[in-house]
């Protein structure tokens, strides 16, 4: 066992206070990881708060991860010795069922292994990557490109992959009109990435207020949701709409801005049931889904596609004593567009 | 004009009764019809009670009509005189919204002009199928192939067609597990395009009481939704879901039971809006569609795909006088699966 730095919370109440925890020794297929930096989820505060429901404490979060293969098992193959990696959502699934077969192990039939929070295959719960290190089999560890730089990399391990992931399956590129709910962590990624494949791409933001940025990380259009008129100038235009808020929204107001055949997906998640109007989806046969993280080898892919675009997250850099701060940051929609954490300041 | 016998509802409250209507003049793109068989479908009775909307009165319904050409425009190429032919739901679209330019009329973003309660391009209320006579641009009227019996195939030009379309369109077929929600007029017809396509077609029943019919028109299981049992035992284990039932059901029942990017398809249409969990739609990438009806070709293709097929509804034949008896059968669900009026009785 490794005893390393950490940030955890100790209870919903509280805030994240610097700890230290356990990781187990680097088995066979194992490969050890110091972190160099870990991306701030919206997920992480929900998690911590007891808000996706209870969870033992004291509970160390974070699933966008990057760091140096400082030691592996026997049995390595896929990392080395100096390495730079990445680790996303996820750090294990069963490998049996019938969506880990057909390398969808994101929706392993009996739960990935959550970075955090999850049973591990050992018994224990998941400690996530506010933590000097990490200790994960190698086949759910990720090569990180020279092309991206290092310290802005972490969110693309959560952020990145979530929106890549529907867009990539419900082929966005070009001649389709893709439009991005929400410009925060997630949405900005999917307003870069998107328009990287190709698409045109229209922003609907509450507000103007990120207009700039949003047409500099390469939409076409910009419209206030706050703006009624904007759900009547966008009726029936858009073939793929991604939507990234977790508030509610009245999803029927959204999916009438769908053309024929067009697809709503959720990747923001409410825990409110959305009422749904049959005959909204009838109009233009229309569709309302749902898409959570990637696969593994789909987020290397999304990985090596930023390389080559030369597409990475907007962050600002803190030290960890400046974690609890950043997360009323979060709430406050404070932050353009994702903290990441400085791990060197766990020392 | 032509003044035909018709069967119309007075008003919301009233039985329906025989009266005369007027048809206009055949003009140069028109096709007379004297039909011989017209379908009754739920939608009829839901429109000439008001239940979905008010409507004016006299109304003539019926949208499932087949007859044989008595007489042609002078500029007709599509269809001669004696010719067996069918009008479904629809008697024209505006022909130039990006819809109908892509074949795709059913979804004229203008609305399309619907076979009876729609304002026609001549300004006057389509009045439908439950006459002796009926005029239609050509182009918005089908051949009906000889193989499939007259008096059964009036019903596949709206509960075919509306069970066709999505089984194309999310390509239904070997390999593929297909649940059909709902054992009437729709369903019945679903369960028999299914599995003509070669899916393996489940039925999924409020009770096992048309198991035997389900099973004799090509389906490998039945179960009962009554039965909570019935949603543990088929988790995450469809492709496709055809929902063909209009009340409403507990929508994220049926969504769990769909497996990767499986999608639930909504036919039948409640007024209430479904309260969907976006949780429910992330796993296995879940989507929750609409459709209606179909395209004009691909009604056709439907005709001939039936032909070839040896498919047709399951009918039950009525004279005129028994429509309002029918009626209360409908509600009851005490019709195995469709009323056809024998237009014959209306002379």
């Amino acid at each position: 066992m490794l005893t390393v730095n950490a940030w955890a919370a100790p209870s919903a109440a509280d805030p994240l206070v610097k700890t230290t925890i356990e990781r187990r020794d680097v088995g066979p297929h194992d490969v050890l990881i110091e972190i160099a930096y870990a991306g701030i989820c919206h997920s992480d505060i929900h998690t911590v708060r007891g808000e996706w429901g209870d969870i033992s404490y004291p509970q160390v979060v974070g699933h966008e991860i990057a760091g140096t293969v400082t030691e592996v098992g026997s049995e390595v193959t896929l990392h080395a010795v100096g390495d730079r990696v990445g680790v996303g959502c996820m750090v294990n699934s069963c490998r049996e069922c019938e969506n880990c077969l057909a390398g969808a192990e994101q929706y392993c039939l009996t739960g990935n292994t959550g970075t955090y929070t999850a049973i591990d295959r050992d018994g224990t719960i998941t400690q996530g990557g506010y933590s000097t290190h990490i200790v994960v089999v190698e086949d759910f560890v990720l090569r990180i490109p020279d092309a991206i730089p290092f310290e802005k990399v972490a969110p693309l391990l959560c952020a990145g992959i979530t929106t890549y992931s529907p867009l990539q399956h419900w082929n966005a590129g070009p001649g389709k009109r893709v439009a991005v709910v929400g410009m925060g962590g997630l949405g900005h990624m999917a307003v870069k990435i998107a328009a990287a494949l190709g698409a045109e791409v229209t922003v609907l933001s509450q507000t103007l207020s990120k207009k700039d940025d949003g047409l500099a990380f390469g939409a076409q259009h910009y419209f206030a949701t706050s703006d009624r008129q904007t759900f009547t100038d966008l009726a029936n235009h858009f073939d793929l709409i991604i939507n990234t808020v977790s508030a509610e929204i009245n999803i029927n107001h959204y999916l009438r801005l769908l053309r024929l055949n067009g697809t709503l997906v959720s990747v923001g998640a409410p825990p409110e049931a959305l009422p749904v109007q049959a005959f909204t989806l009838f109009n233009n046969r229309r569709s309302f889904a749902g898409s959570g993280i990637g696969s593994i080898a789909e987020t290397q892919e999304m990985l090596d596609f930023c390389a080559e675009h030369g597409i990475a997250p907007e962050t600002e850099l803190i030290s960890a004593d400046q974690i609890n701060e950043a997360y009323e940051r979060v709430l406050a929609s404070d932050v353009r567009y994702r903290f990441v954490i400085d791990v060197a300041t766990m020392a």
